[in-house]
């Protein structure tokens, strides 16, 4: 199973690879918006200042004064309260997800449904067997969680701003709820936030890493606000866990390049850039990249629907009035790339729905794109 | 007994890290030869032409320039037959253990022993039972090996060249002996090479990936020929295993970033970095470090013995005519730190024996901790 459906999303990003199509399938953020310049100066100051240091051997935790600046971020633009000694550097969150699963890998792992598919592979690399939780319009279904925790989960995974795939936020009132069902239950939560960043407005948070911090063990990630190919992400966790992470760490990768770590860290806080106004420019590009694709399928597929609006982040979830797993070889043939629904389900899958990235087909090719979904459909 | 032996590890390296103490105790390269301006002006060179690309998502398996040069490498300098599709970039070679012990992880591994402690640890990290083979004088015993196998280890963990802890090679004929059982019994070898380009002169070579290559999974790294701090390092194995090791891989990170491995790569291949000539200046350094400590062990150290001295690599082991554990506490008052023998071991430890690391202490102090030792055993 795990190797049939990894073949076929193998299948979809090759085809969607090729110039002729455009995709929505993947999840690439727009690369005409990396801080190429700022990021050539910072490394070119790092190696100049402390080149055989940043060469050399680090700890496994990672660099303090990256790890210093994260604790002072999520305190101050995400109400976590955090210090220094709560976070790790992680090789992107992917691997924050690979550690978690090592810890957490003697019971089953609770997990929202549907729900990101690398998490899911990531789970199941280490062989931890899944628990679905549905995912609901104000989040996961709460009497299915608490059961889960009841039947032995010990954790819970999922996102609660802008999910991939759906793009949905939890509501407070069930984040609230959630904060108290982990504390009554004695459990934890694995709060994947990779898109926190990546916010078109200000809203209440649903983040459960604020409300029950010692319960959660919270995943952030450099990817989308800076650059993906940097492989930088962070675990923020209560000393207990992170004391049990660490060792697992550093039997995993040692550490974290210490390189790529400096040169963030240089980055972030050498004066010359300064990641707010960068994330305006990201959110102001991507959420006109989302206001396009809203409007061109509710305007050009006839029947499709949008159950929610995602208010960051980099997908929207629609249903349309076919399945969108046998609409995607008619889809390729139009030159239009998508990734069905389907994939995402560990349950019975809703056929009809269907997740496009918004962030890598340009605002402009964006009604093009739908245009093609639409004659697909038409096709079928 | 993981988190036990684990703190004990990490205590030594902290009181190692005293500025007083000179440590053999550590396996950090000589921060000294590190190619600083180099990769300095490779990191600017690429941001400078490629900047969005490298800053992109990349493929799992790696940069494709970076594994070409590899695979030339390894065919040219080491004699394994090898093209690019069979090289998988990893994040350090630690990360190739990692994911070998998903690959592996539903049969024991048969351990060499003593071994490599990280190796230990990554294996123990996913849960995999290991079966300790003895290292004889010219390599694992082949009688234990065999009964390994024949009792269920699908595979084999050793490093053939300059081991660590011990800096032994297996003998070619054990080599030879070992292809042969491999082929035999259809299992294979995981072979850790991290210090295989570390070589003081010209030996035969004790490689199985050149002897059978279809039947081994070849670890290498860039830690110690470049830099550490790169954590970069590279699978090799035949296509129908890397078929099977790249989704794990894509599971565990995504990919290692693609920055770092662009640097490298232009390192490599830019023209103005001669990675022959660096690893002349290494070898030459290291082996006069080498040579400065075998001689201070056998002209200050009374019932000490050297059973083999190391062609290259990092490490010198001995035996002392005190257990080294208890040595230890005595070592540190006296400003010398090292890792006694026992951690190395699974199976009941000779308590005489030490790792002694001489890559990170200047040949010129080398004689005075080696001095500290002797003082120290007069102590007990």
């Amino acid at each position: 199973m795990y190797g049939v459906e990894r073949s076929f999303i193998r299948e979809i990003l090759r085809v969607a690879s090729s110039p002729e199509v455009l995709s929505l399938a993947g999840g690439l953020p727009l690369a005409d918006l990396f801080p190429v310049d700022e990021i050539r100066a910072a490394a070119d100051r790092v190696l100049m200042q402390d080149g055989a240091s940043v060469l050399q051997y680090g700890a496994s935790s990672g660099d303090a004064g990256l790890r210093s600046w994260i604790a002072d971020r999520l305190c101050s633009h995400h109400g976590i309260p955090t210090t220094p000694d709560e976070v790790m550097i992680t090789s992107g969150s992917q691997q924050g997800l690979d550690l978690c699963a090592k810890l957490f890998s003697d019971r089953p792992i609770a997990f929202e449904d549907p729900g990101y598919l690398g998490a899911r592979l990531a789970f199941q690399a280490s062989r931890v067997p899944l628990i679905p939780v549905p995912l609901n319009d104000a989040g996961p279904d709460l009497e299915t969680l608490e059961q889960a925790f009841d039947t032995g989960a010990a954790v819970y995974y999922g996102m609660s701003r802008f999910q991939n795939p759906t793009g949905r936020s939890y509501t407070t009132a069930t984040a609230d709820t959630m904060a108290e069902l982990l504390n009554r239950s004695d459990r934890w939560m694995i709060e994947d936030d990779p898109y926190g960043e990546i916010s078109f407005g200000k809203t209440d948070s649903p983040l459960l890493a604020r409300r029950v911090p010692e319960r959660v063990v919270y995943l952030g990630s450099f990817s989308k606000s800076v650059a993906p190919s940097l492989r930088l992400g962070f675990i923020r966790a209560h000393c207990s866990l992170l004391e049990h992470l660490e060792p697992i760490k550093q039997a995993t990768d040692l550490h974290t390049s210490t390189l790529i770590q400096s040169i963030l860290r240089e980055l972030l806080t050498g004066g010359e850039f300064n990641l707010d106004a960068h994330l305006s420019r990201i959110c102001h590009t991507y959420q006109a990249q989302r206001d396009a694709l809203v409007q061109a399928i509710e305007t050009l597929v006839p029947g499709s629907r949008i159950p929610w609006v995602a208010g960051g982040g980099m997908f929207l979830w629609a249903s349309l009035p076919v399945p969108t797993d046998e609409l995607f070889g008619h889809a390729i043939k139009r030159g239009v790339a998508f990734v069905p629904g389907q994939h995402f389900y560990l349950q019975e899958p809703d056929r009809s729905t269907i997740r496009l990235n918004f962030t890598n087909v340009s605002e402009r090719l964006i009604p093009d794109a739908v245009e093609r979904i639409a004659a697909a459909v038409q096709d079928m």
